[in-house]
């Protein structure tokens, strides 16, 4: 099993409350006296093993970054859902994927995350090669998010794709320079993937091709380029609007 | 006049374009060789005596900061629409303003103007205390869009709420605890104003009080907060997406 190691309150809240990962140490700067540590501590009242006080200069030096908050743990992944395609076979209707394109900015990458969270998107899947690691900073951005939802990294797009294809998945790719279809078009019912590309290069040619639609969001602006993490949250916000008003009116 | 530094291709791009700023210098890297700053020196070609070739720790020196690409800028800001008061009294229908309460993170502030900018937004205002500066790091983040969009610090958020108000803008909040109202159920037209607070303690209790709506976006996790940006996005998103239908439709 590999271990990682995360730092925060909310990436440590996370941790404590998802079925993905498991907790092996909390290290705790013993003069730091926060609302949220003793939260954190209640919560594990029942494991008071895991919990070790130290300085702030070992959380330092443990997690590399000023921006522990005082609480750094360290934790292992469990070894559920190793595959990815096991993981698309059990899909079930009205699904959402998230799959990025050459995202290389950990903060893009983390905000993406806690975006895809907050909409309930079932995976976010990345090439392998040229994309951005999902290390300690992600999982900060990200406020934990990045722990919450299953994250897969894949050494080829096009046959995951594919497979999603197959399993009756739709498949939209964000293109700001798409002249033909905008989002205020889209009809959005069933399983979708949306696929992000980084924010100067957008998605790879081969990968617009084998999507079902390009669209973009319409702009008000001489300035066309929305971040990537908002982008993903107005796109997340329209299908589930969609989604939830039929499901409503069923 | 307040002089201003700026940095960055987006940045400095935004001001030679836009009306509200004049360029008083612009600081080459003579040692890079990068298209976007070509193009900048042909947008300027008949100002030739604006631009000074400088070794990059001159750069720094000025900007205090890494993240300068290569160009550094020195500008005013025009005598335009100095007073909120004149700028509000000429409201045109279908018009959009943000206003922020304690948004202290400069990230944060870049963020949310880079996203009203794409979405047309016609002016942003601030609380003069408890609130970020509009600094360097700002227009770096929002990619120039902090030149692009008047932006008021006013003294007191209630006067300008109610003088909003008088001129027939709807007020709306952004509440996440909000359990009543969600954006799905909202009917946008005319002018409106939105206000978002920080991300740990939202709005301040006065102004929710002086808003005429409290709303929330429906989320579909247990992690229920949005980063303040792509809230916006969406928001905005919303608002635009039932304006521009509405005027389609007439």
């Amino acid at each position: 099993m590999k271990k990682n190691i995360i730092f925060g309150f909310h990436s440590i809240f996370s941790c404590i409350k998802n079925k993905f990962f498991l907790i092996n140490k909390i290290y705790i700067n013993y003069n730091r006296n926060d609302i949220r540590i003793k939260k954190i501590l209640n919560l594990l009242s029942k494991k008071k093993n895991l919990i070790k006080k130290v300085d702030k200069n070992y959380l330092f030096k443990i997690s590399k970054t000023n921006a522990h908050q005082g609480i750094v743990a360290l934790i292992y992944k469990k070894n559920t859902f190793l595959k990815i395609e096991n993981y698309i076979n059990n899909i079930k209707k009205n699904s959402l994927f998230l799959i990025l394109d050459r995202i290389t900015d950990p903060h893009n990458l983390g905000a993406c995350l806690r975006t895809a969270n907050c909409f309930g998107v079932k995976a976010v899947i990345i090439a392998k090669n040229k994309s951005v690691k999902l290390n300690s900073t992600v999982t900060k951005v990200s406020s934990g998010a990045s722990l919450n939802i299953p994250f897969f990294k894949v050494s080829n797009l096009i046959n995951i794709i594919n497979l999603l294809k197959k399993k009756g998945v739709w498949i939209i790719g964000m293109d700001c320079n798409n002249l033909n279809k905008n989002l205020y078009n889209m009809n959005f019912t069933g399983s979708w993937a949306l696929i992000l590309g980084s924010e100067n290069k957008g998605i790879r040619q081969l990968i617009k091709k084998n999507c079902d639609f390009l669209i973009k969001i319409p702009m008000f602006s001489n300035i066309k380029s929305l971040n990537v993490s908002v982008a993903l949250g107005i796109c997340l916000y329209e299908i589930k609007k969609q989604q939830f008003f039929l499901k409503y009116k069923k």
